[in-house]
């Protein structure tokens, strides 16, 4: 029985929109190199960052009801994340669905599908996620679940989670975590910041990590040159 | 025995280039969700669109002599689309070829197979759609076939047919539907700017639509919140 | 045991850095069709091209511990080859460890891997050629091989052959070849420039390459018009 | 910080062992057509089919540390869930690891990697499901997770979810679901045997189903042969 | 507009199954190395060798309604074909349609798309070559065509073409060709018996097929040890 | 310019021979887990362990003029191990080839490529690893080179290698290092089946390796339940 979940916790908004302050690497090693999509989710347009919160859909394979549904439960603020209920490429959102999510204040989405009218959506700046582009049409035969916990690029999303995307990829971050997650990633930056100066200036990390020990011990052997 | 058939019907010139008025994701829907070639056939650089009569050609597996016999047969506001016998991704394509087909009016390529020398090409502003790039080199031992019907990107493509593409991929428009399709994506394309401006507005597919009585008789229901 | 080799031969600077002068596609073309890495190495951000001397690395998959300590033995003008052990996907790279590279005067990254940070790197204007854009961190457990001869996008690299890599892909000189190869490529060059001001001009490669004759040995034959 | 749970919850042994009476396929439908992994989810050796209670490990990628520990978790009907926490398609798992786990009552192993020996495994009888068959060896350097929820071939995978999989794939039945589904899967074989039966005498699925008159809604039209 | 074709054009009965005689191979070469369909194209079950008169039929993704229209269509000797309208892998056949088709006459199958109860099949000794094995369900809600020409498995299908397939895969043989073909697989395989019986003894095909002189000519030299 | 080899060192006859008495996992680990061909070199039919002494060859795409050349110079005890030039899947190898190279006491053949006749292969019991599985015909046109090294499925093989091969994959050992490799082997097995013993026994790794306090260390907690 497809079902829509009307309504769905999210984080704080101030909290989920200063994640896009801080690039999808360094938050997804923040909370412990967890919850990074496959590499195959990419961008339809390159330099774009948005942080959100998800609203979850999933589609029939090459039928795009259901994102109508969920374009009713969109707020200001939310990344729609959808998957196909089994792998399919089609073009499930273009244009005219990107101006409809855009009226309704959703910042972005993240499809495990095909997207469409890319010329037309970097245009309009509104970033797309997907693992295709395709113009392939999709019909409105059979809905699927909104606000659903899902697997989007092989990783569980929850309605509510928030959702990273930048050039790098797309991460997910559990809703309750999401605060203890920024942090982290703050003062991931600030780390970087610092060995970024010192890389600058010509330093090796083994030496400013002390990494040449422990090399060593796993058995690493440094010769002038290649055996005779 | 590879035949190149020099005479092939080709819809009027007018009516072809019209076609680039669309988009390629418009005028696939306007023919009934046909003629799309694969997601995986891409353009080399983004931005273009083009909209020609289609020049067809077979090559052997790294072999490009046959582009050269196609050279020669294409004409002011051709495209060329391009098989391998079997699949092969080496750049049978370069910007050396692009010059000679630009020099016979083709207005660009499209090839189930690989091309090189893309930031020419991007130079040069000659739009190329292909499976790969790649600088691997091709010989010249096996001719094939130029004008009769081939499979590219998963669609039959026949000499003469119109061909149209863009950044959304590339779609095949059988040359004696081509008015009767230009003439339905025209009119999709009017009622796509009315929706748009609906969408605009905040207006929701579901009520645009009456999508909401249909879905209720496919059984979608909406709770206020998840289970338990 | 994990081996890094301190000292390698490089070709002369003057001439690693001359391969620059010449795309990807003429140098290969150039050492007789060899030596092209595999087409799913693509570069991260389009418009680099860069030619050096290979550094080459093996890691571990999902371990990038080794890049610390290939960093150590790169050179100015070098450019670092990389490959896991087993296929790996994962970000083995950012801009934290290209800020170091750079500050060793390292060119640049091909790695039959993932990388991450791609914005920072081409603001940066650090290319990097790689399998995968992942965000996917990595460990330091496991070293590596710096400088033995390894297998990348499908090609063996040696240490100190020379690297040439573009928007067309990568392709690997033999150390000992690279004097003969630069010649050969301007000598390509050259007659590639005398057949594209002719192709601009509208003569065909069938008549200046005199490809009638062998064509019709292959058994083309032209028809006016398809059968039946 | 890696965590291993001791104690979960189980589905009803006879319950669970029962699902081994009906194919992957007739669950699949009976629970709604949910639950089924990716198809790249293949069997190392033909003819199969176990039905247990999940426990589920995650691994580093190269890394197969973690599956002595859930070795030790394992129970008598269990079958072993893995997913690596980054793509990998290594030899995580062989002939010595299948007479640890078979000797602690586990029945199987589902792996979103690699799997090594399959022709003793065979020979063992000892049934894997898994992404890819290599004799990639693996490392013992970081720990993993086990009987956390995860993630196993596009599909969400809770510790004591029941398990079953054959010829045709994994699919996975909530654990609280597990009675329900497995009535329903009772009531959908008592159905298809009987159109079984019906399709045998040469009865179509058109009359037998009533298919014809929602056809023509649809705009199904039948001609006695092709246009032209 | 779904359409669906009632009266076709077969190929002689005799004629169409004496094509079982030979390998896909052997008809492969005999019609010139063309009508083969992609490598993607598997048995589901090894051992089988078809060869019968091909219905056509498109379902849409994830919909295998228009199976139950071809069923009806389908006539003692045929082999159904089905090609998705964009790429789709669920498992649009199981047991059940196989069943029916049995019941009608029909040999076997070809999808680019996925099959289920492959055991069942196996056990049935009904044969299908598909693109994919995956449980996963279909829906019945938007018809396809029946013998219109398809693209099926890269190769084009129109309906009477002669379908032949074993364990090397699928080859299509267009219906008014089908003589020739038949005829120019006889010759080939009776020349191949005398190759065979030749290299059996250990002769060359260097010697037998007097390569040597061609080989030189295209520049081939022998050294008896390599280089420095 | 195509090259040919004549004379190549081997290891000793005996030597090569006792390598099929261990698994590819067992020398792949042996030899410190190196030397392991990527995972999609899979055997085309089941059940065969072979080792023999590399005889190395390049070919062209869709060309397999070069095994010819090979065959001549194939010995008793040799694995013929074919690389093509640019990645090509067609079918270069079938079973006319086979007869003449078994005649020729060629073990088998692995290839980077295609191959077919399967069914009649594996009648004949003729072992062949390849990439893929396709009727799809070769020309003679294009000679490539043999027992000069190449690139076979990710790894480096010299001519005179060691080659051994089953159901695992294919793994190659240099030849100056087969002899302490297959006394590594021969010391692994041993180990491994003492292992299996206490494994059967239901001795957990966790004890039998120590491990319980490197896990400690590396940070793994057990809890009894999940949190919450």
């Amino acid at each position: 029985m497809p079902t829509a979940i009307r309504t769905i916790s999210r984080a704080d908004a101030a909290l989920v929109s200063a994640f896009a302050d801080y690039g999808v690497a360094t938050v997804h090693e923040a909370q412990g190199r967890t919850g990074l999509m496959r590499s195959y989710m990419r961008p339809v347009w390159p330099g774009a960052r948005i942080a959100g919160s998800a609203v979850t859909a999933t589609v029939a394979p090459g039928d795009n009801w259901t994102i109508h549904v969920a374009a009713e439960l969109v707020q200001k603020g939310d990344i729609l994340v959808v998957s196909p209920t089994s792998p399919c490429e089609d073009g499930y959102f273009g244009d005219l669905l990107a101006t409809l999510l855009r009226a309704r204040g959703c910042l972005g989405l993240v499809i495990e599908g095909g997207c469409r009218d890319v010329a037309d959506l970097q245009k309009m700046r509104f970033p797309v996620w997907s693992k295709a582009i395709s113009a392939q049409g999709t019909v409105k035969e059979t809905p699927g679940d909104v606000n659903l916990p899902i697997v989007c690029g092989g990783q569980q999303v929850a309605p509510g989670d928030v959702i990273l995307a930048d050039d790098d990829g797309v991460v997910v971050v559990p809703r309750l975590h999401a605060e203890a997650v920024l942090t982290a990633s703050k003062v991931r930056e600030e780390k970087e910041a610092r060995i970024r100066a010192r890389y600058a200036e010509g330093e090796l990390g083994l030496d400013m990590n002390g990494m040449r020990e422990p090399l060593a011990k796993k058995g690493l052997v440094y010769r002038d040159a290649p055996e005779g």
